[in-house]
């Protein structure tokens, strides 16, 4: 900031030649941070902004007033493990083994994780010269060569799978629902060292803030790149002290009460530091609401289901965008977008160039973003593990397949298949399979062509542990 | 305005004894307008601001964004007439007779309709020297008796009841969802006179809106009063031709665009004429969405049921109120308040009084609005005609009995009573009255001396059109 001011006050002209070495650092400098804020298991109708009546989230509806809103965002899968391989390399879990359809997600026993042949969006921001952190969960294997620190992160801080995971023998029945920090014996690491166990979940939230607030300072004056996946509000809810009983929605409003002051926290420290400005944040979760815990678990709002369906209440997220200065306040995004959009969007505001012999499934929002154009998606896959279940093309949702997530009942097969236009009704109630039997085939076709791109890897979650 | 302005030029203490007609004057200036803005079937999640994900309403967001989102507000019943006489009068229509449970509203061949001896607010701001307008649906009595030129009201254009009501004979089977304006043979009246029959609901939003407009102008000089009650949407559905195919939410989406226009003329009209910031506008609906109408319909969000149900569907409202410089931007009100809270709360503000002897069921919301305190409601009555079927105090809601709406079936009793907790379970999803006796007894209790208040009106809905 000093030398831009520098330059600008002296006058670019006037130094002449003697500048292209300051004027090359400058344009350096403004390659933009990035920070992403992810909430686990949140539901779209969690926020104020996006409907919920008596949960207080001021700090997420300011960013949205600031920022922009994403009302037809979706994660790439509808549960922890494959959505969170989506978001870091831009590509569907299925092309690299990261879903499975015996184990839904990666478990302490297990022995897998994101292939090290994978390149994450840390690692390619890190080519450009980005310091790089996470802060909180991360779910994409807990053995050395899977962590953050391994995947182009600097430095790493939270918790590897997880918090409802490595029960104790003492545990409650229901230990998710009548919780205590030693039921669970996870880990808390700090790069690839186990610095608490079990991880004092009570003060996490508050700890990941502060982590990610001191990254913040420390890394302001290269480009940065933030990802703050908050281990909560998934079951085990626990909030700290300062905001126990102070929501009107019970310990599930407490929760997300505590991850909205933790926004606060990084947009008010990126405002101190006069960094808003050259700063993305990006704000959503990675599946809908884990339903079958009640009130400890969210709401989907107006959205059919939730947590590892593929109806859209288990993938569409309440999103924020917020770029003071490039992202106009009060927008409205309702072009579809998705977490497998992140990375290609980092690598065009960047400048990083993405390999080009590797399918992509996700697409840049630089323009939309900044409205200087529509969104370029036009095409979502919502695959449940390894199944294909639907496919979106513009406002038609066709399901080949369906359940209703964690009750019993046997995955159902649809054929014909059902087919719900989202956009006029988003509830997807209204099946209008039989009046369009164009718009079937077109998404038949849509699915043929997209299957013969998908190379299945081997499923990293079926890989068990090795003893020692 | 200019007197004002004069005042405060001239020094009030040099004017001395001389300025006290004008001082007297400039204290009636104050008083505020009041504008009210009713939509009608309108669903707790049909608004961008409410978490609808396609259905975009700039102007309302915008209104938000100034002002202050209600998030638990009830209309007073879950049927349009009961509903608008509790607005209109501040009472429950179980205490006038605006209710049935045979006939749940009027229609063209009633005879009946509100009571003279009611006091409405428009009667009740005329006696403090308002200028009163009625624009839109009134459906509160077709007879002279009962028009809103009978009620307080200076001025009314619009029409006497239902949009969907006076099916003319060619009428297609589907009428309310492949509607031509003339199916319905609803006439538009001006004061008592009908101008227009069949009213071309093709073109109604955008005439209530031009006649509000024109109302505001006529009337600014002296406080006023606006009643602008939008017949839609309630089905049938017709968009002008500037708004028919915008939306993303199909033909509802589109008439909800054009009267989120409609209030973006409104709120521009006080801003350009010097009045916003002495005009109280709140913007609601009569009643949650009629789903049995599927896309024609609307949604309400995370809330269960819609239109004609005692569930919170049915009555809880999207409820937004804009003061510039009284009320904060960017408030959010989870305070319970009703439209039963209107008239006390205009009488409060335009320092009237309301007669002591008769029964009210509504609070002033003057101080909450101003953020000058809490809501002073704590109890809610659900009623379906003239059965009570639900209470809810504080966060507790009880129901006594149930019914979804507009399907076959019964009406359910319950004993035990249902017993949910609504703001941590908005979507009545968990019935927890097992572990909670003793709110249940209370409740009871608070039943019992509601009851014991209420003298039940002979019911005017029930009256038949006499022969002529």
């Amino acid at each position: 900031m000093d030398r831009r001011g520098f330059l600008k006050g002296v006058g670019a002209s006037v130094l002449g030649a003697v500048v292209s070495p300051l004027a090359a650092a400058a344009a350096e400098e403004r390659r933009p941070n990035f920070v992403v804020i992810f909430a686990d298991d949140l539901g779209y109708g969690d926020l104020g902004c996006f409907g919920h009546p008596t949960l207080r989230t001021p700090h997420l509806d300011r960013m949205a007033a600031e920022g922009a809103k994403l009302t037809q965002f979706y994660s790439a899968a509808s549960v922890c493990t494959p959505s969170r391989a989506g978001l870091m390399t831009g590509r569907l879990p299925i092309r690299n083994g990261m879903c499975s359809d015996k184990r839904a997600v990666l478990f302490p026993d297990s022995g897998g994780g994101l292939p090290e042949s994978e390149l994450t969006i840390a690692r390619l921001l890190k080519s450009k010269g980005y310091a790089t952190a996470c802060v909180g969960k991360w779910h994409l294997g807990h053995l050395p060569q899977f962590l953050p620190t391994s995947h182009g992160f600097d430095y790493y801080y939270g918790i590897p799978y997880s918090n409802d995971m490595d029960r104790t023998a003492g545990a409650h029945r229901d230990a998710c629902i009548d919780p205590k920090v030693e039921y669970f014996n996870v880990p808390l690491m700090r790069n690839e060292e186990v610095i608490e166990r079990p991880a004092d979940q009570s003060t996490i939230t508050k700890r990941y803030a502060e982590e990610a607030v001191a990254f913040i300072k420390r890394a302001k004056d290269k480009p940065f790149f933030l990802y703050l996946a908050h281990s909560m509000p998934h079951v085990p809810l626990f909030a700290s002290e300062d905001f126990a009983d102070t929501s009107l929605r019970g310990i599930y409003g407490d929760v997300i009460t505590e991850i909205d002051w933790s926004v606060g926290r990084v947009l008010d420290t990126l405002r101190a530091e006069g960094l808003a400005e050259n700063t993305l944040v990006i704000f959503t979760s990675d599946n809908g609401p884990w339903l079958v815990f009640k009130e400890h678990g969210g709401s989907s709002g107006l959205l059919r289901d939730g947590k590892g369906s593929t109806w859209e209440g288990g993938m569409r997220e309440p999103t924020i965008a917020w770029w003071p200065g490039t992202i106009k306040g009060q927008t409205v995004i309702t072009d579809m977008a998705s977490t497998l959009d992140v990375l290609p969007t980092f690598a065009e505001l960047a400048g990083a160039d993405v390999p080009k012999a590797r399918v992509y499934d996700g697409w840049s929002m630089a323009d939309v973003l900044k409205g200087k154009g529509r969104g370029r998606r036009n095409v979502m896959y919502y695959y449940r593990g390894t199944q294909l279940r639907a496919i979106r093309k513009g406002p038609w949702k066709m399901h080949l397949y369906t359940k209703t997530e964690y009750v019993a009942g046997k995955v159902e097969k649809h054929e014909p298949p059902l087919l719900f236009n989202v956009e006029r009704d988003p509830s997807e109630k209204y099946d209008v399979a039989a009046a369009h039997a164009d718009v079937i085939a077109d998404l038949k076709k849509e699915i043929a062509a997209h299957e013969a791109t998908v190379e299945r890897g081997p499923s990293q979650l079926e890989i068990p542990l090795k003893k020692a």
